[in-house]
């Protein structure tokens, strides 16, 4: 390990900025240099509460948090000048606002899923591709449904070898502090007008090009995870249920569930996040219904729930060590786990 | 047509019992008899100010709709002494009760889906097996997602082959007029503890014997319609998205819904049904998204919705000519459609 | 009655606009000259199969309206100059845009509660103070929650005199064609920020001056009904529960619906209104719970629930009567009570 | 303080059981003896995990726990057996079953508001009235709405006096762990069939006798918060925001939340909640909208949100207290609030 901190600055502070921040905060081998935000709304002043230090979007925005009493040092720019590597949490599609001030410093640059493929010299799954991250100037992180259909598929691929992979997303509707998206009673076509396949299976080919994928999603209206349902046709016509079981208890950030121990569904899901004490009851792990891995003929099939706000943040947190070569993936993995409280 | 009207009984008001009663009510080969109702509530009272005959489900339930002031006639085995037919719309599993009623009388039956295969001589979909059920002692109408799952995968089986299908349904969580059940903000293993495959697949072969349907299934925090996702390995190679949309165009008792229309969830497909003016907003036919119709390779996929309330009522009307043999198959299709307004 | 019929053009085809041009469509004294719409969806569709008259909005939407193959005749300027009456149901806030156009016609303009009080000569609400309406050029329907309150208010007023009246509502968040709004599992302060007391006893005011109403509102998941809880001290300190139901009994477009048998939520509300075989399962009429009704003291509690897309239906019909002067107050809401279906 | 430690056992391991298992175990002066629970279901396990002894409801559940691997030390009396206090923590209702239990043993038994008052000598908040609870043999913790409304109603009245209090109650339909029960679409009376006034004035005078408060409850679909609408008319005619404001701002376990700073929903309260890094995203606090507090003439009207999961656990720890006589009441509540991390 370096025997100097990587210098870690954020920007955005919505869902994924700051898991990234209190994650960034507990790594020994970095240092959280700042967070950049735009409103100062109660956020930003638990940011002060907390000691991080804070800079403002921009010229206005900065305003804006002095006018509310916030300790702002500064603009984005200010704050990039002092990283070794940023990681960029804006809301999706709005990163090329900040390219020009990335691309005028020495920084790294961590974007998030929801900007396309092409911002980033690679698309970053720790299990999947570290190594094609270790030394890239710009890196982005898959999408939390991306994520999660990486470490699945990632890991039956492996195991018995994926001919065919057709994934059915129930969409959650939006995070849980989000109020104002719906719907309320009602499925919603993603996206609507419809386009079939949707665009996950697409976007796992950014990390895993050789896996064929269809995918296909609408919205519910529900807070705490996205729900998959998987079926795929397997090269080894040998493959059992409990092969495929095993293959997940091995896995890391995989945690396996039973229904028939009260994991009826994504409530109790949300439910075991809460009791693992985790902060802000997070659940990094992709979570798959043990005991609905099934397998008839050449086709698995399996239930799993992602925890979109959660599941990419060690993620984020490996891709910056990726980036500075200070680590190798294994090695980042299992430090990332430990501070982060993940089991496997 | 028989000059004399098919004397109809209706046991159970619920969801399914009301819209048969009104539906028979419009046939004009058909008289309704009478409905046997359990509880003096909002629904017995509507009975009565509709004018139908109204039964006890039993001396309690007549001892006690007659407190509420309510006209009822007897109890169950009454009214079916007067029927050439009985429709059982009791709560799934619920029909056993009233089997040595049914089997004492000369009344043909006609069970509802959420009884299990074994209670009828046949389980019925009238584009599929209509012959069958002609002059049957017991029919089973089989349930709602089966009904929708027959109409498409036997369109889809009759034009192009079904190799095999695989549907992942996000099951509506209750009935508009139900508040006790949930859940509120979650996607619910169905059945739980997991079961994989669902029954959905088993139960279309009850009709469809030679199809091969793999079958997945969650229940969501809405109330309107079941929302299918459909992915259909077809044996025909040459199939196009164009000719799909023709079979659906083609077939009875299905509409095509465009999202570019405003079509973008099952919100909408609610509101064409209000639009439509259909008794209690009523969508009898399956509704097929269109532009979501997609083929890849040999693959076809498709989101459909099923009115959970309405999309077995004109089956159960056609099951009771079947079973009098009264007419074939597409003179009581029409005849069922024109009556309830149903285009095609 | 005129023996020319009031002909009525409809702006905008939403919520409120396709439910007024059904009823409109149903009066004996009155012709559906038109109604202009801005896109080509679904429901401009059905304008056109129903063979309702179409106009576009604008000429860009005339385009993209004739584009989609309807028969559309013009824009709202030709529209408008074929009429009596002009019903504006655009969005909230929207209707300054089309005031030019109303104000070179001759036609008489019934707005909608969404605008602002200022835009029409007066508030209205048919059993409160229709007389005050006759003759105007403009005249605004005040909105849903409004016209609930003036229908329960009023009542109470009349019967007891109100010395102070306290409503607290649960909101619907949407309707229920409408898959975008929240929230999905919150209750949000409405407005937000916070603003108490709300503007629904301001509102009320607009057509019952002298009463004092003091509102909170917050908005809940749910599309079918707005939820009102009623705290109201009277003058009459020999007021009884049994006295206020009676009072309620006698009122015009308010029904009683009583737990007991059934009512336990607004979910059986909603399916009363399909069960009573109403247009599009519309409740026109106030629905008070019959056994919530109770007096402690000098106050008066009660729960009401208001049927957002409905209530103000027949309101509108009456108003178009109220500007042209063609009926009194008592034959215009019972001829629009008998041919809507409202029952007392 | 004693220096021997409070043995402190719980029965019931569900929404308070557990929580007050992890307060317990952060007291300094408290130990925890052991959970009894039912089912060996995940939360059994991690009780195992968390290496808090374990028991069995009775020998059924003991069997079943033991056979599920999980090291169950023996049943509810023997667990009992070696407690100073009890903390009952059954499902509302049932305590009743386990009392022959309780009356056997020397413990002082705490139970939860879901209990009739007639359960215990003396109902409990200990803002109100910790003293009444000292060295008694049985004490009940009011309910969470209780609670909360205590806290508020308790500081207006110190402050100014309340002459009436008018509450509001939109109720969460369920926790957030619980996908069984509804409304999905609906609001509920509550309860239903209806019953005005609610019980939950009524509740509040088992603390505060001279309390005059009149309720009103319904349902809705949401699972974070019970959501508050109060109207309290005063005796202080000079009453004004700021001094509510200021008053709030003095009183413990209460906090003020502003929809300026983004609290514009109970989404944002549960988010704040996660923020401040309580354990299961615990607010313990009521939450009072600091700008929805507004004084007209001599009424005072806000919006307040209660943790229905979080708000009586801190009254629990000090219930322990009061019953063992070991510290004074602001003794205690300072230790708790320490402890929780509760800021005032």
């Amino acid at each position: 390990m370096n025997m100097r901190k990587i210098r870690v600055g954020i920007t955005g502070y919505g869902t994924i900025g700051r898991r990234v921040a209190d994650a960034v905060a507990r790594q020994p081998d970095m240092e959280l240099v700042g967070i950049a935000k735009v409103r100062p709304d109660y956020k930003a002043r638990l940011i002060a509460e907390r000691g991080y230090p804070l800079y403002g979007a921009d010229e206005e925005s900065l305003a804006a948090l002095r006018a509310a009493g916030l300790p702002a040092r500064g603009v984005v720019a200010d704050l990039v000048a002092g990283c070794d590597v940023v990681v960029d949490t804006l809301p999706p599609k709005q990163a090329s606002r900040l390219l020009p001030i990335y691309q005028a410093s020495e920084a790294r640059v961590i974007f998030q899923g929801g900007e396309p493929a092409g911002i980033a010299e690679v698309s970053f799954n720790a299990q999947s591709n570290y190594e094609a991250a270790v030394g890239r100037r710009t890196v982005r992180v898959v999408s939390c449904n991306t994520t999660g259909l990486c470490r699945a598929l990632g890991t039956i691929d492996r195991a018995f070898g994926v001919e065919k992979a057709r994934v059915v997303l129930a969409r959650k509707a939006t995070d849980p502090d989000d109020p104002d998206t719906g719907p309320v009673d009602a499925v919603v076509l993603d996206p609507a007008p419809a386009q079939l396949p949707s665009h996950h299976g697409r976007s796992v080919a950014t990390v895993l090009p050789h896996l064929k994928v269809i995918s296909m999603a609408a919205k519910v209206p529900t807070t705490h995870a996205h729900f998959h349902s998987l079926l795929i046709t397997v090269k080894d016509r040998n493959v059992t249920a409990g092969a495929v079981v095993r293959a997940f208890e091995e896995a890391t950030r995989v945690v396996l569930l039973d229904s028939r121990e009260g994991f009826r569904s994504t409530a109790q899901v949300f439910d075991y996040a809460r009791e693992l004490g985790r902060s802000r009851s997070d659940l990094y792990e992709l979570a798959v219904w043990r005991d609905s891995v099934t397998v008839v003929d050449d086709e698995v099939y399996f239930f799993m729930a992602v925890h979109q706000e959660a599941i990419v943040i060690p993620e984020n947190v490996d891709a910056i060590r990726a980036v500075t070569g200070t680590m190798d993936r294994d090695e980042s993995i299992r430090l990332t786990n430990r501070t982060l409280g993940i089991l496997k």
